[in-house]
């Protein structure tokens, strides 16, 4: 049913599927049921697509059965949604794994108390989504659902007070703005008498880095298992997730970790939170995926691990750590009740006092920007690359070598049929050279999973990381901004120097936090990227090295002859 | 034109493109002008084909403005001839190899004033023809044109005499008739005064083997030089060949290797004669194209040497040694007024006294028969693989190993973008290895002139030796008939024991030969497979040695880091 809305604000479109809608402009609606507060529509210029939800008015007909008057209503209620968003131009790109889109354990999420469950997507371009899905109903895999970035922090904007004299970004739904990062740049995030955690950023040689954590730890995630409840009706994987500092294991599911990543998104402002690996459509239990799915977890915790904030986090320590259920369920409210989130956590911040001029920020910040682009670009290259080459491995190169294998064995049966001729050594020497070559189509199968499917692993954890820094990078150009105009409104006389210089300010903790994050990226990027081509390298030598080895054996069998 | 045609006798069409008319039948030439002794035209019923010439008379329409009266004129008179014969069933194979016809050197063969020349085709099913093209006008090297087998046998049997007590087979194109083994094994060979040559055939351990040659000897073929003459015009390869008891190099062209291989399929009935190799239709100077022919001369050079009877044929011996213009001409001659070719062949022959049960080399017989039609089977499907394989080579492998690298190469160059961070050392060896990988991708394209090249030269010898088995087999079987034909007649008192037992003696004959001719081919393909793999499993070893190698070294790259 198309319903009309009207424009509340004017929104301008910044991705491929918006569309600009203006103030008191009149719209159609082809499904009043938003998705992550985003509609679907036409605007009077005959543009179709998504624009915010909470920027317009559902117009309803005044026929409506309903008793109540209201022609009016607010858009964007949850609840089921059938509708779609086209998958964007994005999807079209030549990376051929599939990726399907749905709602991971969702039928037996309700032992723990909690309705609402997170959909991580893997976009193939690396532009991750994270949204939430409310009780989803997108049931056809063919269907590819983009969620909007980072929707899920828009609560946190929820303390942010009218009234500033500095001007407000009117889009809603930047990520500056949902972040909190506005509101925490323009002081209307309130100091709070008692703030129990605290960050340090410190300068380092290569400039502002995270504080060392004070107790570094690792954590192995081992021996899926398949486990079992209602008498077998339901089954799902659990993790033995053992930190290195209590050397005590905990038994984790995917739907805990995606709690748990749930919560770093809602928490950590300006921080490249690691997405965790994707869910699967179909054949949730099968080897091959339980297998993937483990090598991701380990390598989405060695960087929680690393991260010298992540890893403090009091809800990720509960996680590590809780090995009790009814205190796991305190601690997750407690997490879920946490007050430093999102505009609250830039609180928690303490800087350096070293003086940093704002223009050299912005420099490093855009030369971090370019190479961050071009980094996204080569692994999604190397990914496709490499994709490419398993599927190599597992068709043409198997095949190739498997037929010349039999091509060698009929060779010898062909030998073995003039008898008083036949050189039973030789046409065994020639079956066997059959065999070797066929075992060498099984190898180049087999030698994925010992160094490809690592590669694909660590590159699908920085296509993760990657898609998160437009938008953190974006904070910090909000912050400039924000700078800029409030020293302009001083200048003018329309504001306070003070508060001006409370801009400024907290402006420098953006920025102190995204050179710290850009530092951090740097230092695990370099020493991931070395253990990767190491690891490939050295797994490729011991391949050839055994291809070697067989063919020398085989060689041998003709010396005899 | 359309011409009118009566059949002399009745034929029996033997393959696809053949037709069988009918004594007296009346027939419709499509052309008068044979090839190769067949003409194409269509029978009473309708079936269009080819039939022999020599079986019908062409009726010439008495409105000849010719002068002489005849109406009947012998069909088949050789010349010009522009029609053609569509290819058989059997090119419709897999096998992808390009292979055009056309009459290799025919425009500069003048100056050995010999108008005819001999085109070689290599059938992609290993069923090669050998055919006399007549200045051929084949200029299309889309139409394969398709020469009946051993058509150039054909003229052996003009010494046969008519009158034998024993029925002759009707079908004067069956290798039987054509080879002259027929005629020689009714006794219609004469025996002459004085036979010069001589080769024994001894027992061996395996049976009847041709007895060893006085001197054997090897010979090189190198040095492909191209050559030019009439200033310029037209240009040739000419090749050093150098036999190993002369050690004084004489230099040959294609064309003297062709007018040896058609000496050689004239005079040696029994004997499997190894096919040169094929022609091409463009790009005959081309580097890759040289190297492959040399290559293929060379193992058909190594087969005609250790082949104890065609290696002393003192046409052979000619060709090996004469280096001198006139003196070469004046070999050539009575090479080609050799007497003991064909069914006189035979008579060259000594056969141990040993008793043979006739029944027995009949089964012999058949086994080597299913062996063969096995390995030509085989040897076909090792062909098309690995004339797969080397296309996967230049093609695939090398292109996926060069993307792997230029990815790798990208990441590096990510790398770079952000200085402060950029480690020098990892972006180095990163490059390096993209480097690396481009490197094995051209490795992998170049492989094949190691390995995979040699294998198909010899495959495609063997091609040719097993090709022409059908065709001796065929002399057996029809030798056999006649000696129980004439038992027959024998007993019933129609013929002479005396006569028979001619027949059966001379039978003798052939079964010694054929058994000695399998014997041989057996020894060589021991050696020639046992070499071939021993070759292609150590280049195979080199290969991937060289592989470990570069990736070794470039492993070490991130040592030091």
């Amino acid at each position: 049913m198309s319903l009309k809305a009207k424009a509340l604000y004017t929104f301008q479109s910044e991705n491929k599927d918006e569309i600009s809608i203006q103030e008191n402009e009149e719209l159609v609606i082809f499904d009043e049921n938003s998705i992550d507060g985003w509609l679907q529509g036409e605007n009077s210029r005959g543009e179709r697509g998504i624009f915010p939800a909470s920027y317009v008015e559902i117009i309803r007909p005044r026929s409506n059965s309903n008793l109540t008057d209201c022609s009016i209503s607010p858009a964007g209620s949850p609840g089921n949604d059938s509708s779609y968003f086209p998958s964007g131009s994005n999807t079209s790109g030549s990376f051929n794994m599939q990726q399907s889109y749905y709602d991971d354990d969702d039928d037996d999420w309700d032992d723990w108390d909690d309705s609402s469950t997170v959909v991580e997507d893997e976009d193939p371009h690396g532009r991750g989504a994270n949204g939430h899905a409310h009780q989803s109903s997108f049931n056809n895999p063919n269907v590819h659902y983009r969620a909007k970035p980072h929707m899920e922090r828009q609560d946190s904007i929820s303390s942010s007070r009218k009234g500033s004299m500095v001007g407000r970004n009117l889009n809603r739904f930047s990520s500056f703005v949902r972040s909190g990062v506005e509101a925490f740049v323009l002081g209307d995030v309130p100091m709070m008498a008692k703030i129990a955690e605290s960050y340090n950023i410190e300068m380092g040689p290569k400039g502002a880095q995270w504080g060392l954590s004070p107790q570094p730890f690792s954590c192995s995630i081992e021996d899926p298992t398949k486990q079992t409840k209602f008498k077998g009706i339901k089954t799902y994987i659990s993790y033995r997730v053992t930190p290195s500092h209590t050397a005590r294991p905990v038994y984790r599911r995917y739907k805990h970790f995606d709690w748990l990543y749930n919560r770093l998104l809602h928490k950590f402002t300006v921080i490249s939170v690691p997405h965790l690996p994707e869910k699967q459509a179909t054949g949730r239990f099968e080897e091959d995926f339980i297998e993937k799915r483990k090598r991701r977890l380990i390598l989405w915790m060695d960087h929680m691990t690393s991260h010298p904030v992540l890893s403090q986090y009091e809800g990720f320590e509960h996680f590590l750590m809780c090995a009790d259920d009814k205190q796991w369920k305190l601690g997750k409210r407690r997490a879920e009740k946490d007050e430093m989130v999102g505009a609250h956590f830039m609180l928690t911040l303490k800087i350096p006092n070293e003086h940093q001029d704002l223009q050299d920020v912005e420099e490093r910040v855009d030369t971090f920007k370019a190479f961050a682009k071009k980094m996204d670009d080569s692994v999604m290259q190397l990914t496709h690359v490499a994709s490419e080459l398993v599927r190599k491995h597992l068709g043409g190169f198997r095949k190739e070598f498997q037929r010349l294998g039999n091509a060698f064995q009929s060779i010898s049966q062909a030998f073995m049929l003039d008898p008083p001729y036949s050189a039973d050594a030789l046409n065994n020497a020639i079956s066997h050279t059959g065999r070797t070559y066929e075992n060498i189509g099984e190898m180049f199968a087999e030698q994925p999973k010992f160094d490809l499917f690592h590669m694909l692993d660590k590159l699908s954890l920085y296509q993760g990381l990657l898609s998160n820094f437009p938008d953190i990078i974006h904070l910090q150009k909000g912050a400039f901004a924000k700078v800029k105009e409030s020293q302009r409104m001083s200048d003018e006389g329309k504001m306070d120097q003070d508060e001006a210089d409370g801009v400024r300010k907290r402006c420098r903790t953006v920025g102190f936090a995204l050179q710290a994050e850009m530092n951090h990226f740097h230092q695990r990027r370099e020493v991931d990227f070395k253990d990767m081509m190491q690891a490939y390298l050295q797994q490729q030598i011991v391949f050839y090295q055994r291809v070697v080895q067989q063919l020398e054996r085989t060689l041998h069998m003709y010396d005899s002859l």
